[in-house]
């Protein structure tokens, strides 16, 4: 069983990635986005194990003091956090995980899976970028220019990532995210673990 | 301007590897295939500098002793060769190139191209292959043989490659090198300086 890649999708706000990582789940049927382990009670409609993993406080302070979260944060009396081990589930059944977020995030995962292939999506332009921030609402000038700073600084850590997509055109750019997955499966040692009884048979 | 990939293709004979290029080709025009220099004269139809390269016999001496050949050979006193010139010209374009070549063409490249990408086509199984090999024509079991040894020692060297495409379905086998040759785009150094002003800018 070959093992599946965990992809870290991040962007400043206004470059598109919800759009377009949703468009990628829809066009793949083997990665998934990562769901967060909560406290909180589930809302009317929301599934355990799809929206989120909704567990007691005790069992969620047990998985921190088990050093198992990749992340958390306590919102409102709430916890929210990732989980590496079921991360690893996940990959060991040969599924791709994709978590959403931001570069502190991305560093974070880079450390504990260091496998994980890192993408960075930027939108075309400045103009773009404020437009799109601007649209969000009717809001003063002051929180727009706390956005675009937010947005500054999430792209300055562009470099650390391993591909970059332009959001100019978001047809393209639902190409470019849904080739670089496949493509990554198909890097040699993802294709040696899955077809390792066919080469073997075919080197004689 | 991003320099152009120089993507090597490497299969057993048998593998499907001309029509999954041939579908690449007509699926992306950003790559070409490499065009050979030849000393042999242009056979009816033959386009200088799309089919070949024709040159004098002195002129193709003086690219073998200034080394500027990845490789070349001398078949029924004509010689064949491929431009490492010419390689680097089309890429400082921004476009792609593509050599179908064997491993150790591929060995070749590698050195004189260190970030070249190799992919490396395997057919589905040893019936698919032997079976693809018999039906090239009504040849003796002796030839037969000589072609799976000849496949055998090429498939030996996959581990020496980037990418591994299984050719079972031609469909998703041409989905995959489309991906390879898309994502290898992406990657950060390519984008980074195709999109020089645009990340400056957005750092502000």
């Amino acid at each position: 069983m070959a093992k599946g890649n965990v992809f870290v999708v991040t962007a400043p706000s206004g470059a598109g990635k919800t759009t377009l990582v949703a468009a990628l789940l829809a066009a793949d049927q083997n990665v998934q986005l990562s769901i967060s382990f909560t406290t909180r009670a589930p809302r009317a409609g929301e599934v355990n194990g799809k929206d989120y993993h909704f567990v007691e406080r005790a069992q969620f302070e047990s998985m921190i003091n088990a050093g198992e979260l990749l992340e958390h944060a306590e919102v409102y009396g709430n916890y929210y956090g990732t989980s590496q081990t079921w991360i690893n589930q996940v990959i060991e059944n040969g599924r791709d995980i994709l978590l959403e977020i931001d570069w502190q995030g991305a560093q974070q995962v880079r450390r504990l899976f260091p496998d994980s292939i890192g993408l960075f999506v930027l939108p075309p332009s400045v103009d773009v970028l404020e437009t799109r921030l601007r649209n969000r609402g009717k809001d003063s000038e002051e929180i727009i220019a706390r956005r675009m700073a937010a947005a500054r600084e999430e792209i300055s850590h562009v470099d650390e990532f391993d591909y970059v997509i332009v959001n100019e055109h978001i047809d393209e750019a639902v190409r470019d995210i849904v080739s670089i997955v496949r493509a990554e499966r198909l890097k040699l040692p993802r294709q040696s673990a899955r077809h390792v009884d066919l080469i073997a048979s075919l080197k004689g």
